[in-house]
């Protein structure tokens, strides 16, 4: 019998609850003892609840308690999750969570409290919902020096461009549904913006290189200059718009680039095949080449079951560590993503002549009152210095 | 500093002696200490390779040396791979492969051994090559009960039925395409006749239902019959045709069904955009819904990548089991395949009277002295009584 506690009964709480009940038999077998949650922080009272006796709104009974062994962090933010968790750390307790923010914000700072306890801090839930990754990433192809990252980490923006494509909705209407069907919150900036896609590509990058990056030096730019007209224009060449995170490695001088923006992805390109809420993320390794992950990148079970993957496994790692951590960060090993070389996607209401003086002789597709071409391969500071002056519309990076 | 034997040099021993050799560093990190190469049985000797006196050609030499902790099997078959794996088993030492033949076959007869000698048969490479697959099954969705597991397993099948869909090759030349690129073998069967997918399927079974499945238990089929003509009327029903092993538990009386054979799959499942060959595994949790692992199935480096995480894996967990094994299976918790109900394509020379006698008003293509309907929602035994006396020429499952 292992005692968990579980902090916060939102959404993903209640999800660790619903699944630990009704998959009870598979998961004991899985942990090869019984898992049982003994205490639910929350902020009021469940009256009338099955779980009702378990609430309690005061951590430390839970940070007191040693017969928990395992917190669930699902308060979300950095504040109290923040707090709780290195507490719980300090009091020789695993912690398991789907935090992406405290992850990205302080996941060197945890991953070593955690290792110094001689416990464990399991964030799988963090990055693809249920999609199992981090898992993969750090075991699976531990063989591999890991090149390059990338994918559709967030659904919601995903179900929004996925409505643009297949039904022909403006940004705002497209918008609008997921916020009905619950993809989007009520403030769906950190969505919109792309700071959710931002946190997890950090994750990923710490996991798959070995050094923490931190938000701030990660360039993110979201979806709200996507509009239909690119849609269109995308479709004529072949291509889908996607809003990617991507973190590279490079193997010149060993710094990491890590950004977030929209992409015109190629359509023999799998990633351009996600659709709707789903996730999918690519992992290119020396040995192995390209892997895909795909699957249901949020939702209430799908993230609670990873939670619970994590509850199991801490449960059958009580004093001993599961997890190697990564190295701190610092502004020295990050690369400019601008510097990156890519073909870019244009769209401008100048005029061609305008553009073949800068670019040359490139084919264009004419729209109204407003032309899109490709430009040869190059960085984003060439771009704009040859776009100076003209009337630009968009400019997303191409990835074939 | 951890020794290790290579029982084999074909591909995928090769291939794991290069990925040691050139990701040394990340793998010593991983496994928290230096992995060495200290014995490779082969028949022939290596002048002048760089690992010529490594070589042996007697088994004894490795099975009575304590300080190989790890042995490597990738000779493949049943046959000395059996005998190797269980003598090695036996002296407590841990045994990795690629062999899904040796696993389908012997799996839990090898896996209860392990059990037994307290050391770990890991074999994540035998399913879907590089693919993390079997971990992620066993560990990240163990909150999950898996319902369903289907997918494109072989990749020699998939890149002739690719060449067929893109080229408009003939089955026999797309492959002798396939064997000029070295993914078919001179010797096709196993590939072509389905048994390698097979194999895999029982191992995918037993892993996610916990009850091994045998070869001998899974209806086969492969691509022979599929023809330009199919694939041309699959597409235009907005379908591809792929060839799939699936395995199903049936949550009415728990038991599991298991098959081979060529499907039409709808172009919006993302299987059908699993091109040439490239694998990719669907596994349908409760909790987690669907979720796609895909990537190359086969190659050399791919595949030792895997075994090499395995390696690494094995090294970490020294002393400590690793694995949960499976039960035995019995004929009685197999469920016939050919109960399963779906609706089938099918083409025939016979007209579409004698179509509308058996199946009432369905909608037919008509092509060159033939046609073909999709029926409604049937088992194979129906649709045989249903078909009997026409002049079918094929009929294949439909996967929505």
């Amino acid at each position: 019998m292992l005692d968990v506690a579980i902090l916060g009964l939102g959404t993903v709480g209640s999800g660790v609850l619903e699944v630990i009940e009704k998959n009870s038999d598979a998961i004991s077998q899985s942990a090869a003892q019984e898992i049982r949650v003994k205490y639910i922080l929350a902020r009021r009272d469940y009256p009338g609840a099955p779980f009702e006796k378990l609430v309690t709104k005061d951590f430390s009974v839970i940070e007191n308690d040693p017969d928990v062994r395992i917190v669930v962090e699902t308060i979300g933010g950095v504040d109290a999750a923040y707090e709780y968790t290195k507490r719980s750390l300090m009091k020789g307790k695993s912690v398991v969570t789907a935090n992406k923010e405290l992850v990205a914000t302080h996941g060197y700072e945890l991953t070593q409290l955690a290792k110094k306890n001689n416990v464990n801090y399991l964030f799988e839930a963090s990055v693809g919902g249920g999609i199992p990754i981090i898992r993969p990433i750090t075991q699976c192809l531990a063989a591999n020096k890991i090149k390059e990252i990338y994918g559709i980490l967030n659904g919601t923006t995903n179900f929004i461009l996925t409505e643009m494509i297949k039904k022909n909705l403006s940004f705002e209407t497209a918008l609008k549904r997921a916020q009905e069907r619950g993809y989007a919150e009520a403030n769906p900036e950190a969505d919109i913006k792309g700071y959710d896609v931002c946190r997890k590509i950090c994750i990923l990058a710490a996991l798959s290189f070995g050094r923490h990056v931190y938000p701030r030096q990660v360039k993110t730019e979201g979806i709200e200059s996507v509009t239909l007209a690119d849609i269109a224009y995308a479709e004529k060449l072949g291509c889908r718009v996607k809003l990617l995170g991507r973190a590279i490695h490079r193997e010149e001088d060993g710094k990491i680039t890590a950004y977030v923006a929209p992409h015109l992805v190629d359509e023999d390109n799998l990633v351009a095949s996600v659709e709707g809420v789903m996730n999918g993320i690519i992992v290119r390794g020396n040995a192995i080449g390209d892997v895909m992950f795909y699957g249901a990148g949020a939702g209430k079970l799908p993230t609670a079951s990873a939670v619970v993957a994590d509850v199991i496994d801490a449960a059958k790692h009580i004093g001993a560590r599961k997890w190697l951590s990564w190295e701190d960060g610092s502004d020295e090993i990050i690369y400019d993503s601008d510097l990156l070389e890519n073909a870019w996607y244009v769209r401008t209401a100048s005029p061609k002549e305008e553009i073949e003086k800068r670019f040359g002789d490139v084919e264009t597709i004419e729209g109204d009152g407003e032309r899109v071409f490709i430009t040869p391969v190059m960085n984003r500071y060439a771009l704009d210095e040859k776009l100076a002056g003209l009337n630009i519309r968009a400019a997303f990076r191409i990835l074939r």
